[in-house]
C-alpha cells in the first residue's frame, strides 16, 4: 500500500472522503519503471490504473502501415490506462515510459468496487478521464487535417 | 419539462433515484429537429445535452483542406453533445441531423448541478461520455490509418 496523502495532493480526488482515499491507498502500490519500458501494448486486459507520479509516458498507435505514432505525451500528475475504469477494460494503445518513471499503480477491478461505493470518486476519476480521452481525439484530428 | 419514465428507459440511468429522474425531467424539454439542420458547429458554448430519443446525428470533423470528415453516426438512445458534461463545456464538431430528430434537450449547467449533487449520476453519465470517446478515437485511429 502507499500513504494516502500522496493520493491528496492530485486535483482529481478534491472533495473525496478520507475513508475513499485511504481504501485506495490500501489497493495501490509504488511502481518504478526504467525508460525506454513498453508497459503494455493494444488489447491488454486493463488490470492496472496508474497514477504517474514522476515520469513521461507516451501513448502510440501502431498504423496499418507499421508506422507507429503517437498521439499522447503523459507527464507528472497525469492518468495511465483510462480502460481500466471503462468498459471493455482492455487497453487501446502502445504505453512506453520515455524517462524514468515513479508510478501508483492501483488494482483496477478493486478501484471499481470503489467507485461504484464511492460514486463521487466514480464521477471525479471519469471526468478526468473523459478529458484525456477528449484532448486525446483532439490530437487525432489535428494530425487527420495534417495529412490531408 | 419531459416525464421521468422517458428517460428510465436508458441504460445510463440505471440505478439513479426516482427523485434525481425527476430533477432531470424538470430541466428537460422536447425538441424536433427536422433532417438536415446543422445543430451546433465548432466550438460552439455547449449549453445543452441531449439525448436522441428517435432520429440520427453526424458527427463531423472540418479538415485543414476544407473536406468534412464524419468521425461518428449517432442513433436512438446515443448521448449528444458530450462537452456539455466536461470542461471547458464547448463543442469541439459539427453536428448534423441526418434524418428527423426527436431529441430530449437538457440544460448543461443545471445538470452539471445534478450530477454535483448525485454523483452516482455523473459517473454514470461520464462513463457513458467517456465510453463514447473512446469509440471516436478507435475510429479517428482507423481513419489514421487508412490514409498511411
Amino acid at each position: 500500500m502507499i500513504s494516502p496523502e500522496l493520493l491528496r495532493r492530485y486535483p482529481y480526488f478534491a472533495g473525496i472522503s478520507n475513508q475513499s482515499l485511504k481504501e485506495i491507498a490500501m489497493i495501490a502500490e509504488e511502481k518504478h519503471v526504467p525508460a525506454g519500458t513498453r508497459m503494455f501494448g493494444e488489447g491488454d486486459p486493463a488490470n492496472h490504473f496508474f497514477i504517474i507520479s514522476k515520469g513521461e509516458v507516451n501513448i502510440d498507435y501502431l498504423l496499418g502501415s507499421g508506422e507507429i505514432r503517437t498521439v499522447d505525451t503523459l507527464v507528472d500528475g497525469d492518468l495511465l490506462v483510462w480502460s481500466a475504469l471503462i468498459e471493455p477494460y482492455k487497453t487501446t494503445a502502445i504505453g512506453t515510459a520515455t524517462k524514468a518513471c515513479e508510478l501508483y499503480s492501483i488494482n483496477g477491478p478493486r478501484l471499481r468496487e470503489l467507485c461504484e461505493k464511492d460514486p463521487l470518486l466514480g464521477y471525479r476519476l471519469t471526468s478526468q478521464v473523459a478529458k484525456m480521452l477528449a484532448h486525446r481525439l483532439e490530437g487525432a484530428r489535428v494530425q487527420l487535417a495534417a495529412v490531408d
